[in-house]
């Protein structure tokens, strides 16, 4: 038996392929039948070849689905159950893990690599995912409401990433936020700093179709110029000292250093964006400007997301823009690789 | 009439020159008849010629003595009460110094240049001081006892540098601290550290006289060796993932290196080395290790930091290993130079 999963072959290059049907391993796996997985603006590095890569890749690292297998130590979920998996594999129960860092899981891994037992963790994109540690890394997503599909899968990864980068900078109710990045982390991080209390949030965008997606979702202004005059126009909105958090989700120098100038004395950076550039250390020491955040602790954030999302306050799907059957992935990079969809939505 | 004061003239040349005696100028002034004063590891840059200096160059932050005379807007203080003046000048009432943020008043400035009323504000290596902003920036010692005035004296910067440190890196009880730094801010971030009810803190530290001294302040471990082998050196006495907050008292890509390098995932560091070099920052985002810090708010710190001095429970002035009179200052700018004290008491 196989099943259909995405494999990137070369710079550009991405297409289905048939793969051997997954199947538990250890008495801790589950084999997941994936309904909805996505690509992430992180797949871009290998796709784009910025990123040091071992090609050929499997792919994906968000998905949504159902448990069709569980092995013998599997206590927590059953086949037939609806799942969200983030977008790390933990154990749920090691002293990181309980200290809500299950990205420094000490038996952690990630999809499309080998897990701790050496055996390859399966790419998200595909039909079906053997799942390590499912008790730590799953999530029982409680329903299979189709038309929550697009807000639970978008728990898999943005809609945690960009809460925590709310979280690190401290975002708390009445303050002023400032969002450098227009991308589903970014959206998400304005989502999150409203969810959080904040009262003004200024997000950093020149296109009109993300400005408007970012209104949509509660950025309650919306800033084009960048640099030192964009950094002017916050503290034209939000008064001459700045924000008092900033929400950096691209991670390049110069938004970094955008992030940082839009701070009040004393502000905070959060940081989400992984850096390929270099903070502006010596402004931020003179005004006691410090950060928080890194890799997301998607999961640990999961139970507190998926309430909301239940309950109906929480809708990160909006940032899917473009939804395409998984047989059209490679146009689905190509979207994402253009800037013309925000955020791709695949279904087998 | 004329008194004397510290002037920077050129590198490594620094003596004592005749100033007009300082008097009150504006009605927020206060003139202070200096008791001790001392050397800053941040007062070698100039010395060093490693920071851009405008030569003749008036020296010296931090301070102790006696107040002389107020101008008539003075409220809190009268000629006779002895003072503490930390290293920056601030009006305590602005909305960064309401936050916490002295160093970041709207008003503030610093000794040895010129105020916001564009005076020169005199360096604190004198014989008096005028103080601009006297109500916001001194804080009045309480005592006299000769016995404290090394205690009092380093409230006025290191200890109070330190203990920034320690805070910025969110130290509390029972939990495990790496200080990179055996300089006078080093040594007062391990007793921070202590009081903060670290229980295991270790001191980076190759001087035996800097070793011992940290022992002295409470630090439980001296790790000798640097870079990799100083992080593993460290892990092997706190356990394989590192401490939970390092406190970086030096600012070069080494030692920042270092300090992250010794942290656990999530763990924290506390920044007040005026920074150098810079941030390992992939390291850092792949672990969650984020960073507070910056220049210290010193006089925010001061009530509660002097409430342990009087109460017998806090020592900095431990840290002070060399006095002199201020006739002898350039011997204690070269004793600081060649490290040959840690931190040098002037007396004038």
């Amino acid at each position: 038996m196989s099943v259909l999963a995405t494999l990137l072959d070369a710079v550009r290059t991405i297409r289905l392929t048939e793969v051997p049907d997954p199947e538990v391993h250890s008495p801790t796996d589950a084999v997941v039948r994936v309904t909805a997985s996505c690509i992430c603006g992180s797949d871009l590095h290998p796709y784009r070849g910025t990123a040091p890569t071992a090609f050929p890749k499997r792919i994906g690292h968000e998905f949504v689905g159902v448990v069709t297998a569980v092995g013998s130590a599997v206590q927590t979920l059953a086949p037939g159950d609806a799942v969200i998996a983030p977008f790390g594999i933990s154990d749920g129960t090691c002293r990181h893990c309980r200290r809500g860092l299950p990205t420094s899981c000490v038996q952690g891994s990630f999809w499309g690599a080998p897990d701790r037992s050496g055996v390859l963790a399966d790419g998200g994109q595909a039909e079906f995912v053997r799942v390590p540690l499912a008790d730590g890394t799953l999530v029982a997503a409680g329903t299979e409401d189709p038309a929550l599909l697009p807000d639970l899968l978008a728990l898999s990864d943005v809609m945690g990433t960009g809460h925590h980068a709310a979280v690190s900078a401290g975002v708390a109710a009445g303050q002023t936020v400032v969002v450098v990045g227009d991308g589903a982390v970014g959206q998400c991080a304005v989502l999150a700093a409203r969810r959080l209390g904040a009262e003004r949030v200024v997000v950093m965008s020149r296109t009109p179709q993300r400005q408007e997606l970012a209104r949509d979702l509660g950025a309650t202004d919306v800033v084009e110029a960048r640099g030192d005059d964009g950094i002017a126009a916050v503290r034209e909105l939000l008064g001459a000292d700045g924000a008092d958090a900033a929400l950096e989700c691209v991670g390049s120098t110069e938004s970094m250093s955008q992030a940082v100038g839009a701070l009040r004395p004393g502000g905070r950076l959060g940081l989400v964006g992984a850096p390929f550039g270099q903070l502006p250390l010596g402004a931020m020491f003179g005004r006691n400007i410090g950060f928080g955040g890194g890799v997301a602790p998607v999961r640990a954030y999961l139970p507190e997301l998926l309430a909301d999302v239940l309950s109906g306050a929480l809708h990160p799907g909006r940032v899917f823009d473009l939804e395409l059957p998984l047989a059209d992935v490679a146009e689905g990079y190509r979207a994402m690789d253009e800037r013309r969809a925000v955020k791709v939505l695949l279904r087998p």
